[in-house]
């Protein structure tokens, strides 16, 4: 339900054609397009977007939201939590892009971009990636521009200050690190746009499961950092999406 | 140094005209105003804006660097962590915009609005005024303007959603709360712009200095909530205003 | 045994007929009809109702409980942690309603309504079903009416607030959420009734096993909200019925 | 706003009499009788009962909000966290039944009592003190009957099962207690009625502020009992209240 | 090696007869019998007794190790973390008492009682019974005679009080118990004799592995009761005989 | 109440003499020597031994618990915790033996040796003196020998090895240490009696308030140590004069 | 790149023969052998050494990765987190020496010892010899002499004082232990050398995964012992071979 | 004791002209400078260097100790811990270079520079100074070369790059930082010496008392980067002069 339905609805309560309870069951009905009603196409409100959670349903079941959801007009759904053998099950009745990295799938075609910038997904090592990749394709399929720059954590940094120029032409840079997450706090000095980042769970020992990297980000000394919850890869696409797509207006 | 400056030298290091190490040197004074270099003036770079902490200064050392910066062009700066007897002292020298309650002080006047969009700086209850306040005050200085809603909190978030299209009417929401940090939850699956969540350490208890709103947060189930560190309400400040000035370019 | 019996046997013993010794040991055998002695049958004492907590028995071994029990006159035994494997086997030899998803099984048919108000379970998303089944169950095995309305956290609560008026028409409300628990605040701030809060281990990351959950509901804002153990729900549902059967007198 | 004036705004909500941002304003000023609007007296709601939070207030403001509330029928006002030296000083201008141990003061008078049956409030041990009293006095505030039974933990609970008949004369206990928490599963076995726990932080060493009764607590052998937030003696009694006003109906 | 030989062998050093170095590798062989040396039979000295774990060994290996020290005149060897495949395997080389519960066995058949008094076993429920097995045999083939009290810790712990009289005949008592803990802190205060507390990790929830266990028994309120490892039934038996062995001279 | 008069009670109970009541009155008071009925001297039962914790009473309530306990022929009262004003007021009434460093008082004198044995306390360094004073003067006012080795913690240990011979002179030994801890493991290798640890808080950063010096001592590799309290030095002389104590019979 | 290239390619820098971004990526690949670039043979720079980390990678990719190395002059390569099968998947294409318990191979053979001292490995007991031996093998691929001296930690660690002679003859010494981690305290007071502690997971219960010996062996009385991370052999032994070819110029 | 007088005694003990208690006592005795034994003058062992820890000592105590070392020869003795005003009172009786950032004071004036490089202490920003100065004075006074670099932690470590050619002439750098403690593994990946990282406590909210920099560093990705506790500058002033002391022998 956009503004523009919302703003009607309301007016309809005011005006005694709808009662409370309808508009409220309205409300319910419009923001879980997943579960049984059509939207009208478009862009969806924000706190559930057109994503279905794969953990726990079968493949029948997810095909199933896919057909409901683009029945109604939605062309993009994004999979996620989507292990390698239901997207293949899946893939039989659904084309789909998949990334068994990220273990996300995107059913209907990406979408044009309709982002106003660059989203920026740096990592600091190779295990980092699935978290990342996650990320990475949640942003495209909200209509972003995305660029990776992977595993710059080694070597001191150097390889991230060679990259400097490219990072300071993102919009929005989504910082995913486990270990230290001193990642984070490096690309907030060198650039001025928001820095999303994401602590991960990959490192071993006393990094007791995130733990380290999310305190260090939280410490980071470079303002304009901001965390979300450890693994939390599409939560930090959906917000950078959210970012790039903040107009002038 | 703003990026055409940076061009300029890393041409003149290319050319021979300087050596990397007065180079490296140039980016150090450059991105450290308040120490000794002037800056020309505007909008300074990211990292270091023009900022002092107050914390372990004497009035005097705090006048004596307002003074460097407003000599160099700087017309606002800001000083965080700037206990009562402190602002006392200093207004003798530097007329200031104090906040006790935001323990925070503005020299030279409050900037133009220079963001795209409005601000919002929410609070759950009155414990966590400090840090609103400390947030509230940063991104006036930055030059944005700023709608505060303190108190949401109680009640079931009735308040809270009395005043929904007030909410949607930001571009960014910074949500300050203690206890268990529900509130940014709510305000993100309420509204569609970034959402920066501050928890304080402002409970009791089982709230264990601000780790029960810290958890809280980085679980909610809302997208497009990220988070800042314990009582950081000028962090919370600073990345909104990174955000609202992101232009449609 | 019941007050009565109680009140008998300790004049028993004032009275020289029963030494302490042997008082005690009916005591004993009284609060533990699962094990060797048979109650007369009716409402059984707290602590150890008629409930087989099934881990580490075989089939057989809870069948001959159940024998047991039910041959002193108990009609409703309650069987918890019953895994499907084992329900199966079970089934043989006594007839069972049985959920997989809460794995709990009812032996002797579901008692009649004895409690005098309604209890709601809610529970925030798809993952808190389990722990919610365990304690629904429960409650409609201790006599209880039991309504339950899942999946309730999603969307800013707008769902939950579309039943509000149904919230309130409960005696007592179970409510089962991970991430960060915030469920429980947002029911006991809409109704006057008692809320049991169920953090459960169900998230990911900084949800830590429940305790993310668990710290947010101990620091709920909204009065009338308490905690038992994360995944307890047995233990919400016996509590529940408890304050259930409270009456006038 | 009791039920039935709620009732009656809905529908004229409905009939179009009032728009959804006036019924949402009223929402808000009927459940904020401390800040602004007057309530028509009685029972108020859930969430926010009248009770002022003394902390960071001065007497005349405390006196101020006692006034407002009393001038609009409100009989009883409790006023939490209130410090010996502001009882004196509010004292000169409200008439004050006045706990220093547990710092929680009763203006206008105790209510009668309305409650179905008797709460009982036992401690472990002394250092308990402070927080039952706040849980024991609110309570009585709340229109409850309430007996004290303290110091109950020592000498392998020998005394507490002396009182073991006296206990189950109650309808609703509340369990305060530091050290190990053992003291709420003790009363949980010995009684029926529903056992509300509340950790306190009196202990020293490995009791780390509480947490070692609170995870005590939540651990307990016994069902029926449950927890609220370390040393929240206020939301135990009030809880209570809740419970001991729930009837046959 | 035992007190005489050891004043021997430093009266051999002090005359000359043999060199520091040789010295101390003798106390080092004489503390390993295990390892390489026999020891002359007899009680072997703390710190090492005639104990193989057998986590990580091969039956062959601990044969091995069985034989030789029985050799040298050790007639019983306690055998511990000993899983049910590997006992089997044992079997057929070396004659043992196995207790799968326990995961422990005894070679060469259970001494004769050479302690002064009566060990007490008891655990709070059935979960805890692996850890009171290894306990128990423990101390049984150190030469204790041990008394098993299982499952006293349901229904208020009337059980345990009914066995008030039988506790206080031990000379030392183990209290094994996970979830709250508060069995050992019961015990301690219904006898005079030494408690050794050992915290399992049976629990769920919030009992963190037992540690919830653990800072209970830390915090118990009644005197003489000292704790263990979570989990280490052996430490708590070897500790008890230690005591138990304790004579008037 | 002693054994024989415990059992004197029971069997009046028994006989009818004696209402379950009074008995369950009785054992209440018997068990509270200090707060109102006279014991008939001698040792007092477990649990409670006539000892007063001094915190939060005025001297004139502690000089009026001494005169009870001592009217009623208690020769020998402990006082813990007790603060060097507190000390200076109560002497003016009170003959007392006090220790500053240990906040501790004996009033009565100390008593003759009872114990079979010595008890030696061990100090890891100058940090831990006050809980080992605490826990060597308990120990004597219990009626043990108590020999004071402190600060043995430093160089390698090879101070504690130069006193191992001392060390296996006594029947119990109490080690106290903060920072790891490693004091009480070592002790446990050199000698065979039991080894009461202490952890105390006395060490800072990552000691985190005698946290590591507790978990130190739990995962000690020595056999033969259990552990108390952090900082519960009484705890610690109180459990050691009951292994004292034991004697053969 | 070793310094004098470093140097070098300065220099050109500063003469404009090689611009900025050129420099900077030569920078980078130069710290990053295994992934592309040659290096010219001999000690790579420090941050990325010739290893290769071969979790997640396949057999064939170890060994291009080898080759590659190999074929610019690498002799040897160190191969951390290699499964046994996988080595002997690779030792088809890869003459490999593999040690099981560390999981570590070496290909190219051995290099002379370059050191200037010897470095000595201590374990505490069996199951820190996995961590130990990643440890002695990686000092060993860095041209260093390695003793190892294992299961010194019981008995008081008499064994480990019998080699205190053996012990001092090391430049550095590595202490592997998990536990309480007093080993590294012992071995730091016994000697001058520089001691790296490598707390490991080894234990159970209240190790909480190694944490104990972690917080145990940051708190060690003992000068000169720092840590690395839990189980972190490998950086250990880096360290270590850092240290020991520090030359005296 | 030096090595060669070590020697000397365990000659004569082997030769019996010192019998082992009387050995063992002079290795006490050696091993105590400053409680009452003579040492020879130079560099004593490790484990007890010339310091008097200053906590809870008066000047009088504190310059007794010095006198009697001075007079057995030492000339250099360290003073940590020392507050102003006990300084101050101090000075009149002994000369001191005192440094009050530090709280660390030298008397007998600086040794002469005896280590084989320069230590580089670095830190991130200005809280972290009173570590560091502990840190820098006690290398100096154990007779190092020290360079300080402070505050290079802002600025994405632009400062610290561009001092990368004075890091590398260092022997060894101690990285003092709280916050993320990101510094060392910065300086870790920019150098090849050994880097000590000392967390400090000097941040707020979820820097938990220096924990977030504790983890931080030690999961930093850099090699050849070990830690040692929270605020312990004086640990790593003790360890790098240690490194900085080994020669080439």
């Amino acid at each position: 339900m956009n503004q523009m339905e919302l703003k009607r609805l309301l007016e309809k309560v005011a005006a005694g054609d709808v009662d409370v309870t309808s508009a409220l069951l309205r409300f319910r009905d419009a923001s879980e397009p997943e579960r049984s009603a059509p939207s009208s196409g478009g862009i969806s409100r924000s706190g559930s977007p057109e994503t279905i959670r794969a953990e726990g349903k079968t493949a029948a079941q997810i095909a199933g939201t896919v057909d409901t959801l683009r029945s109604v007009g939605q062309r993009t759904v994004l999979i996620t939590r989507l292990e390698p053998g239901r997207a293949e099950e899946l893939r039989a009745s659904v084309p789909l892009i998949y990334s068994e990295m990220g273990k996300i799938g995107v059913a209907g075609g990406m979408p044009e971009k309709t982002g106003f910038g660059k989203i920026i997904v740096v990592t600091a090592s190779s295990g980092d990636m699935p978290v990342a990749e996650e990320a990475a394709i949640t942003a495209e399929a909200l209509g972003n521009e995305v660029t990776r720059l992977y595993d710059l954590g080694s070597a001191g940094y150097l390889r991230l200050l060679a990259r400097s120029a490219e990072l300071r032409s993102a919009r929005v840079i989504i910082a995913v690190s486990g270990m230290d997450g001193s990642l984070a706090g490096m690309i907030g000095s060198l650039t001025d746009c928001p820095v999303i980042a994401v602590p991960t769970s990959s490192g071993y020992g006393a990094s007791f499961g995130g733990l380290s990297a999310l305190l260090g980000m939280l410490n980071s000394c470079s303002d304009g950092v901001s965390v979300v919850n450890i693994d939390n890869g599409f939560g930090a696409g959906y917000l950078a999406s959210r970012i790039n797509h903040l107009g002038n207006e």
